[in-house]
């Protein structure tokens, strides 16, 4: 008998899995694709497609092959405390890359064209030149050089921007002033005035935007003072400190699409604070048009020994 | 007696000459720089280094050899009914086209990112995702493909828009769908989303962003409706034609660097209007420091007989 194509179950919590079952559908009719393990069947299930999935409902399938993240982030898919020891693969996409290079360079130069400070002469009707800075005077620090950090990097390094990064492990990238490691933070964040942040969510990166790291960032910037930009994880930040940071001067500005509760609750000091620009986890939306088929190619790369993109290291956590 | 290098005439209105004069000074000590005619002196004066210089005061230098621009254009250069028919300078430098990049790709992507909807359900403390667009579906048609506009193009490609662009010549750059002509025009207008409009200023240019053009972009962009951003010159804008657009649809929204009257009157509608980003002709200012050593180089090269970049065709008029 003629192996049976493995079924999928798609979990993805607090999204709509539509458009995603109608991707799968139109993607890959051969593979039967359920939105809850139905009991009868659960053997038949061999791979997870999730987001935020219940905790303990992969561990109830005896024959799951491999768990997939519709995101580029996978600490959602960590929260499940009886998780199977199975590979976990994470998007890696030119569509999401894209996403998060637009959004990056959008609000580091929002920030860099002092676009706050243009909008409120407008709505004041003031017509008043200010000062412009060169983008070659500008260092944009990223924290995680992974394909989106690079990619951003790419495209801000065209602009004119002087780029710097940082990661947990040495890296080499051209054009890009690299740093790595704890040894390599206090360095890295001496020489840079607008900080991008697109690390994962890891044990080890959990609190990092906080007081004592701020504190370390580029202090006489021709900005006014250091920029942050957060479009990685809430978890990263702490944002009592973040808030504290922006009240006493130790941060000039930033902008958050990220928060450790979201939605952000509507008594967030961060909505109305003048200095910070809150998008709703917005900076690259996972697309089921573009991503379904990044999933599927992947579980044929899976099937047929194939190597696979966006294997986690499940130690690292990312 | 060995030749005197030729004093430099420096006349700009509206701006404070201490910070060229200042630059001139340490760039180029042997040449003389007064801010006006002295009478005495006249005749020693080769170079007028010009910004809306008064009607007149060029055509009283007898031994006048050529006039600079200190910005891209040169529409206020010909403002002057006497203006000797001397060759004519604009400035082409890094500096002012790296500046005019920064602010054509903040502004495409404010408006493809959806950032006056953000800052609206900021303001209100709304958390919702808006649909996002890719990039790779929109065209961004530039008008103007000199240095500038193909600067922009190569940046706004690198982060994934699809390019179109129009010129008064048939021009063929790498990676633009290039249109030329008023044959041209049409179907240049057929395929753009977004209109960035870097044209400089001529009797064939005057009053181009009009009714009968606005409606000519293309209807169905994922985008909600045509963008207009104009860098160029406020004399290539029917104001009244534009606002008649925003209200009836036909255009979705403005970003306006130029304006007929500068400073733009405080009754100006364009103010207030809930789709239009007005910004104080800020888009690429000349910076004295960049600028100054651009140029010097070409009085140089003027002098020497050498290639002189930025040459202005006067038929033409850019």
């Amino acid at each position: 008998m003629k192996r049976r194509r493995g079924r999928i179950l798609l979990a993805v919590t607090g999204w709509r899995p539509d458009n995603w079952l109608r991707e799968f559908r139109a993607n890959a009719p051969e593979r039967e694709v359920v939105t809850e393990p139905d009991g009868e069947d659960d053997a038949s299930i061999r791979y997870a497609v999730v987001w935020k999935q219940q905790s303990g409902i992969l561990s109830r399938l005896p024959n799951l092959e491999a768990i997939f993240s519709v995101g580029a982030g996978v600490d959602h898919v960590f929260h499940d405390r009886a998780l199977p020891n199975l590979p976990v693969v994470r998007i890696v996409a030119d569509d999401l890359t894209m996403r998060m290079g637009e959004y990056v360079v959008w609000q580091v130069l929002d920030h860099f064209r002092q676009g706050a400070t243009y909008r409120a002469q407008q709505a004041a009707r003031i017509w008043k030149s200010l000062p412009q800075m060169a983008a070659g005077d500008i260092t944009v620090g990223i924290m995680g050089l992974g394909v989106l950090g690079t990619d951003a990097a790419g495209k801000l390094a065209a602009i004119g921007f002087r780029i710097a990064g940082w990661s947990r492990t040495s890296k080499d990238e051209p054009g890009i002033a690299c740093y790595h490691g704890e040894a390599g933070l206090d360095d890295f964040l001496a020489v840079t005035d607008i900080l991008v942040v697109l690390l994962p969510l890891t044990g080890a990166t959990k609190g990092i935007l906080n007081t004592g790291l701020l504190a370390k960032l580029k202090k006489s910037t021709p900005l006014g003072g250091p920029v942050l930009i957060n479009a990685g994880r809430g978890g990263l930040q702490v944002e009592a400190d973040i808030l504290k940071a922006l009240d006493n001067g130790t941060l000039m500005a930033a902008t958050l699409d990220v928060f450790g509760t979201e939605p952000l609750p509507r008594d967030s000091p961060f909505w109305s604070h003048p200095r910070v620009t809150v998008t709703p986890h917005d900076a690259a939306a996972s697309d089921p048009h573009a991503l379904v088929p990044q999933v599927l190619r992947q579980m044929d790369n899976l099937e047929k020994g194939a190597p696979v993109t966006g294997l986690v290291d499940r130690k690292a956590g990312y």
